[in-house]
């Protein structure tokens, strides 16, 4: 599975979540902050915050954590204007980014490395999708029917590689699950560290969550053994195959919905990517559309590339009328409110903020979609919903402004 | 199970080590203290002590904490002296109490939780070995065979009351497992407390341990289920009935290898108590065993009434040449070593200190033993080889002494 370096230990562990709770309880002090990228999983930032450990954002582009913003923050680091020391930790997504869906190539990782080796930071490396890297989106037109993976062997050889798998100096502290390839809720990972950490994750399991459930263990040990390792690659393989013909599945219902227009991004989060702009398709009054589309697309994406999440990127920031609302609620709460009432449920994109203040200015939003979990006809009807909501949502708006 | 007022929440966690965690991460702050019983289980106190909060001891009987003690500690509370604001929170075993096998009654609970609502004092009631309680020992000689418990109401009107029973603001967290009646290592137990905490410990779990293994869940679910409530109290009753038979015959293979004289305690940790004191039964030389039981014991015992663990308080204090030892280990360290090398694992007693020095003086010792695991058989061999090496240990110091 993972490299398994001799200096390296394994040790079981209850989930991803319990296990980087514990590395923010054996490498931060009350006070220090935590290196994330801007957007990340809101639940590692949670796992923080009250212990007064903050999170300090890294920029972002389509690999996911910037090396040049890792390196901006770290160099210009100013321990008086901040209030803390030098971040000496990083949490990190790299494959499968949550919420972005970015995938970290090699060279990334080791630049981001060599940052970490010169700033004396250490890197938790939260990956529970890596076995979930998919294929890029091709559109349904033009994607013939075969298979993507022939065999283990091309499977195992398109996977990017990890932090752990260049770390020479056992500062990468990998996390591994079975809750995204064997069952949720199963509560059973591993870490992958050096033996004087892994230590001291033993004796702290020791007053916690000592080992994982036994019945757990050995209901997957079982599993494992009767399927020896040729058998548990063939299960990632075959799983990695699913979830990029839901994400493709996705795509096209978002594709038979809206006009999809390619474009690249050289700037941003999305900077490096291949990007799809929304607009609307089919309106009753296509001078109208036409007018709109000339304007701005309602929506931007990139097809992610690993995991089970499309992050999604209204684009309503040319909307002055919303911006002077009274009550404080954001654009994206608004829509996300319709959509939530019509039946559909999006992760609003301000809960992934790392950012100090991490409500969205009025005028922009974002989503995290998940492809996991609905089956085909639940994500057919779904999309399609999306599409009648966002379309009225961005109609209502305009109808304001178009004369 | 627990009776479950209508104020009350049951909330599953992953086993009562963790349970306790939350608990101090929820309700403490760095620089509190927590009261403990001056004996008491050593993983709870070192659950706090990385966080700076600090175990207060408060004295024993032969019930376990004292109330006259836990009175004289919040009312003489000085916070110059201590250096810590009163404690807010409990931690106590009452039933099996770790280590002493203690079993607290409910007059002496309803004292104990005045005294916490006078004090505004959390109770947190860890009660793993609740179902395991036992009837007094009776020597062999005296027992009859008849089964203990001859239906499940006589099992069930044999319990001791929780704390929980006589709660009426909320102000007790009790903390059950299943780890003690299903199996070890199944992580799983839960919560039955206020809804306001429990809301709170729900939360905490989201960014720990989120909920217990799924997989042990469901097997225990799916036991009790097909159990249904008779088959589970039936289960339990064995079960205590089973403890009860283990407890009788370590204490019978005692009184094999030793001379067992009845006595009764009128002061310290078994004040109230009817205690064994062990001498010498069958020495080579039977002038110096007269002579030896005319001086002291070897050790003395009170029999558990619930739980797994016997607490046997070595009596080698009269023993002055001990007392010089110049490399800082004491007898009961001493005694322990030679038990380990012969094959006999004790737990020692230094272990369960509350107090601020936690090893003993020279000449002081205290063993815990477990009767939980061990077949017949080896528990056995472990006695009459605890009577091998003890008899020697203090002929030993004896001949020293003795001319």
């Amino acid at each position: 599975m993972v490299p398994c370096f001799s200096s390296k230990v394994i040790l079981v562990h209850a989930g991803n979540t319990d296990a980087w709770f514990k590395c923010v309880q054996t490498f931060c002090n009350p006070g220090d902050g935590v290196l994330v990228s801007e957007w990340t999983y809101p639940s590692a930032v949670a796992t923080m915050v009250p212990y007064n450990i903050k999170p300090v954002a890294v920029s972002m582009d389509g690999q996911g954590m910037s090396s040049v913003g890792l390196k901006k923050v770290l160099e210009k680091w100013d321990e008086s204007t901040t209030g803390m020391p030098r971040p000496r930790v990083m949490y990190i997504v790299p494959i499968g980014q949550n919420p972005t869906g970015a995938t970290m190539g090699i060279d990334r990782k080791q630049e981001i490395y060599d940052i970490c080796v010169e700033f004396d930071v250490l890197i938790v490396e939260d990956d529970p999708y890596y076995f979930l890297q998919e294929a890029p989106y091709v559109p349904q037109s033009e994607r013939s029917a075969t298979v993507r993976f022939i065999n283990d062997e091309a499977y195992l050889s398109s996977l990017a590689p990890s932090f752990l798998s260049i770390d020479y100096q056992g500062r990468v502290i990998r996390l591994d699950s079975f809750s995204k390839t064997i069952a949720p809720g199963c509560r059973l990972g591993w870490f992958t560290c050096n033996s004087t950490f892994a230590e001291r994750f033993e004796r702290q399991g020791e007053t916690t969550t000592q080992a994982p459930c036994g019945f757990g263990q050995s209901i997957v040990t079982a599993l494992l053994l009767n399927w020896g390792y040729d058998g548990y690659i063939r299960w990632l393989r075959a799983l990695a195959s699913q979830y990029q013909l839901r994400r493709d599945f996705i795509l096209d219902c978002l594709g038979d919905e809206f006009h999809l227009k390619l474009d690249y991004e050289t700037s941003g989060v999305w900077s490096g990517c291949d990007i799809y702009r929304a607009f609307d398709k089919a309106p009753a009054d296509v001078a109208f559309n036409e007018k709109l589309a000339a304007i701005q697309p309602m929506f931007s994406l990139v097809s992610p590339t690993s995991g089970m999440y499309i992050w999604l990127q209204l684009h309503l920031d040319n909307h002055p009328s919303f911006n002077s609302d009274g009550d404080g609620e954001t654009l994206e709460m608004q829509l996300w409110t319709d959509l939530a009432e019509a039946g559909v449920l999006f992760a609003p994109g301000w809960m992934f903020s790392a950012k100090e203040d991490n409500l969205d200015a009025p005028g922009e939003g974002q989503f995290r979609i998940s492809f996991s979990h609905a089956d085909f006809d639940a994500t057919k009807k779904a999309i399609t919903t999306f599409g009648v909501v966002v379309r009225k949502f961005f109609e209502e708006m305009t109808r304001r402004h178009v004369p």
